[in-house]
């Protein structure tokens, strides 16, 4: 057999678990795995470094297949690369409801899985964090430890999606040279051929980025090669338009959208069986061609083994660090130097916006935790991400903990996203947080996929003034408490601003957004306590425990609170205020806990500067909301929260009065 | 006074108002109006056609501030060329709450406004949608009636963002040679300089999708001229990169990040009042550059003039056909359109999925509303957007009313904004359900500006089975419901789905999301009504009013109310099931119909595949929900509604729990 046909027979694996598994499911996408399998067979044959028995070993290479909807490509590659827990019952189940071979790639759902992919572009845009990462850990811990590539599998959705423009944008300033991305250039789309909407030359485009790029036979096995040996070799991040079929090898369907997303059916698999000489029954991979696989992935683990041999010699702190940072723990003395600047904070009591207070916090956090990595999408001096220990990490210097993410806030959140994945830094990163919308399928990854990263979203409401409506986020608290998996955080102060990122850092498995002022805001908790309050999600800030009027409320709107208790008060009404940081954090505490913070005053007002939705289960449907039911206005703060009646009066007049009725 | 003297002057009556204006208000942006103020003078005294006396003239040249921070450019156009409502009391009110002279500007604010604008990258993507009104009407109508151009102004931030990128390569696509980009080229953004966040070649990158691009001095009338008129010149749409300096004459601030948002001081504009030999007092235009820009505007509009002449002279039809369709009207027998259909739809009670009524629906209405425009992000076949009425619309004919928007959500939301924006024609596209975060930021700004654009949001559960968890939405029902403005519908059957689209194009002021199943559905609406149900957002479908039982459900749901509502009438309880196809227009009927239809039934229910949040009006914070309250998962439908407890038997099992407790 020549080196040829072994190649082919290979590849043909590929094909035929694809196609197959999509025709038992009746259900998923046969053409890119098709397509793709000649590329995806050389780059793991013969380049990829990894070993399917320590998949998380930190210094393998990564493949990310953002053209997730090809996901039995990667679930092939798993199974006869040697992954064990993808076994070819699990491929039998493919797109079946408890099996690992999920109908796009899901994060921890199989080993091997580095991201989950499926909307088009953020496997793209992850990728930019990995080889970010993977650049900056480099500088720590040098080439033996940390020096891999990140390979990824994109289509031409994802070329089309406006992310990737903010990725490779960013990766080509960043000189990312180690980013190799494969390009399925097989000119189909759902729709039919890419020319019905699309005429760009994207080599053009790519290199218009600072990008190396070439154009190849994807079906040409020395051609492949060849590319990514110069890919390898550029010293810039490296697009490898790769001319495909789409369902290669399909009778009819190769090359036609009808390959794209449906089963191909009884006889055009028969046919294809035909055209590559195949003769194998569904699922089962003719032993010559799984040992050969599974050889592919023993060789490709000779490097975890040496990498594995000289880590053992390391001296125990530094291999302890290393480990830490990957396993994803703070370092000790995390909480301790917490509580310190907490003490600190009740005795000075700073005035201060929360955006502010969120900067103090870092600086503190920063100092304690090497493994933050900042940045913000232009607007580092307004969202205060920046602090001392952060020096800009730039194509010359990756040891910089702060990235300049420049106007790409979706490209921002995707490769934080990345950052994480990868493992041994933690992101955060700003914008104001109107601007979560842009940024918003990332964020929504972030939370299924139940990962760790910080989102900085500051100018949380009309309290920003003068910018106006399309500045002023009133439903953003809204449609982000509803995505299941994601901590929304809105600290009334500096204190509860510090708690809040202590919680995000200690939630290992949940990304969270922390809303923050551009408004100053006094410090309303005077008494210092070493307890995380903040981590409860809502917690009593002032009152007696016989009041006739709860007040909820959240960040800002808390110094509001406190007015109209004291309002109250004046008139001899017995209140109590409850500060509610974060939501989904007190979802989870215990049913007692939440039922005495909620309590059975008479009458319940929630206030915070958004719309309603979301607070009922605190007030009842009944309760009295002093919010936002519009959006908002251009000018000036003072105007603003009187014009929209959120107010110290306002809402000890609506208790009065509901208390009269 | 030589012609070049007299074009600074009325330049520098931009940069003075703009900083002055910024400067009273004590906020704002004055760098960008003090560095376009030569390419906005050279565009409006050279070539831009329109008339400040009849600002919604159909065929007047449209500008676009893409850049929307620097409002002041704009304002300072409007005043200065003499529309009447931009008075310069409006100017000296900047950022002041109730003034027209919102912090960025805001589509109906003031005349003149194209469109609003701020979140970066809007504008741009919005020109496409205008360029493509005008060339499509432009086949309707002709030369004589729609032949303007399209200019924009952006920013680095513009260009930055991924939107950019699925706006031209769309317009270069299809060969919108009428729109005219300036990229106001003056290499700093808030961080500093564009430099410190990329390296593209943005000229390049245009070309790389077929655009026609020049670089000039954006300081040089002569150079900005003539770059126009060979922008005008050419076939296909152009980029002029015009480098500039941002804050130019500001002595110390300009070519600064400085000058960007924030007003420049006393001192710094005593300076640029000396550097450019300015003496008037702050919002005192020297009478001969005032004269100037008024005459400016008077010339524009002679072109108006002419036209209107030329309309006059057209038969009634024709004009009234015309002015209808900008007026925004719905043609004569739409109604009674949708009425017979629905009775037809009675009679044979089709059992297809809604996205399949919503097509039927569609093939009505594309019968009888020429004035629609449709389209998908890649997903025809799918989204189930085109009918036999649509052919494409295409670089080579334009005369197509449905557009080919290739897998570019967010591009294709803001086209859609720009052509209701233009006027004339009804957009309408689609995607999944789940990819509506992609198109986020472009919805909201629907809703803001009040348009009639209507969403097609297909496969809008875990109903969509395979795809799994990144494709089957849960909280997005909730997401959109909490943006102001917007009408979120989810019809239950073939003849909601018609009621829903007639209330969707019945609503000029009110963007909708039509939220549509991938699984077929049987109608429940078996008795016909002329009246349009759905437009009350919820109704009773069945049940008496002594029920102890109320279920409220919405799309593919009630039909699993009707389940439960069958299974409790056999166990001898009497309940009622509402259909909720819209919140937002329930929310609009009077308190009495409202009362009427939740009712006072002692358990309350809601049935929908999606997260609870918004639901508590409805059901009370103590009512039962039968929905998700995690990701949705990749398997079978008829696997994933009983595994995520969503069916008749948990509805009405838990309704007789709750009775009985």
């Amino acid at each position: 057999m020549t080196s040829r046909d072994k190649h082919d027979r290979m590849a043909n694996a590929i094909r035929f678990l694809s196609m197959d598994a999509v025709e038992k499911a009746n259900s998923g996408h046969p053409g890119l795995p098709m397509g793709a399998a000649d590329v995806a067979t050389v780059l793991f044959t013969r380049f990829m470094r990894f070993d399917p028995k320590n998949p998380n070993w930190p210094n393998r290479d990564r493949f990310i297949l953002s053209a997730g909807h090809g996901s039995m490509l990667l679930y092939s590659l798993l199974y006869l690369t040697g992954y064990e827990d993808m076994t070819i019952d699990e491929i039998k189940n493919f797109r079946q409801l408890g099996s690992k071979t999920a109908g796009h790639p899901e994060y921890k759902h199989a080993d091997g899985i580095e991201t989950t992919t499926g909307p088009l572009g953020q496997g793209l845009a992850n990728s930019v964090g990995f080889a970010l990462a993977e650049r900056h850990l480099n500088t720590t811990y040098g080439d033996d430890l940390i020096n891999h590539y990140t390979y990824v599998l994109a289509g031409d959705g994802c070329l089309m999606e406006g992310i990737s423009q903010e990725a490779l944008s960013l990766a080509g300033h960043l000189k990312l040279s180690k980013l190799i991305v494969f390009w399925d250039d097989n000119r189909i789309t759902i729709d039919g051929a890419v020319s019905m909407s699309d005429s760009t030359d994207q080599c053009a485009r790519f290199e218009a980025s600072g990008w190396h790029t070439q154009r190849i036979d994807g079906h040409d096995p020395e051609a492949i090669a060849q590319a990514i040996e110069a890919a390898q070799a550029s010293d810039k991040p490296s697009m490898i338009a790769c001319r495909t079929t789409i369902g290669f090898g399909a009778p009819t369907r190769a090359g036609t959208s009808k390959a794209h997303g449906s089963p191909l059916g009884a006889e055009e698999i028969a046919g294809t069986r035909k055209a590559l000489n195949w003769d194998s029954e569904p699922f089962s991979v003719p032993s010559d061609v799984l040992d050969a696989w599974r050889l592919t992935g023993l060789n490709a683990a000779k490097s975890c083994k040496s990498w594995q041999e000289h880590f053992n010699t390391l001296d125990a702190e530094l291999k302890g660090e290393f480990e830490r940072r990957f396993r994803g723990d703070l370092p000790a003395g995390f909480n301790e130097a917490i509580i310190e600047y907490k003490k600190k904070l009740s005795a000075e009591k700073p005035k201060v916006a929360t955006r502010k207070s969120s900067e103090m916090a870092l600086e503190v956090i920063n100092g304690v935790v090497p493994d933050t990595v900042g940045g913000s999408a232009d607007l580092t001096g307004s969202n205060n991400t920046k602090t001392s220990q952060t020096k800009p990490l730039t194509a010359d210097d990756y040891s910089g903990r702060y990235i300049y993410y420049g106007i790409r806030e979706h490209g921002m959140a995707s490769a934080m996203n990345g950052l994480a994945l990868h493992g041994g830094v933690i992101p955060y990163g700003g914008t104001f947080l109107t601007f979560s919308d842009y940024a918003r399928p990332a964020m929504r990854l972030a939370s299924l996929m139940h990962i760790r990263v910080a989102f900085v979203m500051t100018h949380d409401s009309i309290g920003l003034g003068e910018d106006g409506p399309t500045h002023q986020p009133v439903e953003h608290l809204a449609a982000l408490r509803c995505i299941p998996n994601h901590y929304v955080m809105r600290p009334a102060d500096a204190v509860e601003a510090v708690e809040c990122w202590q919680a995000a850092l200690e939630s290992k498995d949940t990304p969270s957004t922390l809303a923050l002022t551009r408004q100053n805001l006094p410090v309303l908790r005077t008494e210092h306590t070493d307890e995380n309050k903040s981590a409860r999600g809502a917690y009593e800030l002032a009152g007696d425990s016989d009041a006739q009027v709860t007040i909820f409320a959240t960040g800002s709107e808390v110094e509001i609170a406190m007015g109209a208790f004291d309002k109250l008060k004046a008139a001899g009404i017995a209140a109590r205020v409850v500060s509610v940081p974060c939501m989904e954090l007190f979802a989870k505490q215990s049913e007692e806990y939440q039922r005495a913070i909620i309590g059975n005053a008479q009458v319940k007002i929630a206030i915070e500067a958004g719309v309603r939705q979301g607070w009922d289960h605190l007030i009842g449907s009944d309760g009295i909301f002093i919010g936002m039911s519009t959006f908002g206005a251009s000018g000036k703060i003072e105007d603003l929260y009187p014009h929209f009646g959120i107010t110290a009066d306002a809402a000890a007049e609506a208790a009065q009065k509901r208390l009269a009725a």
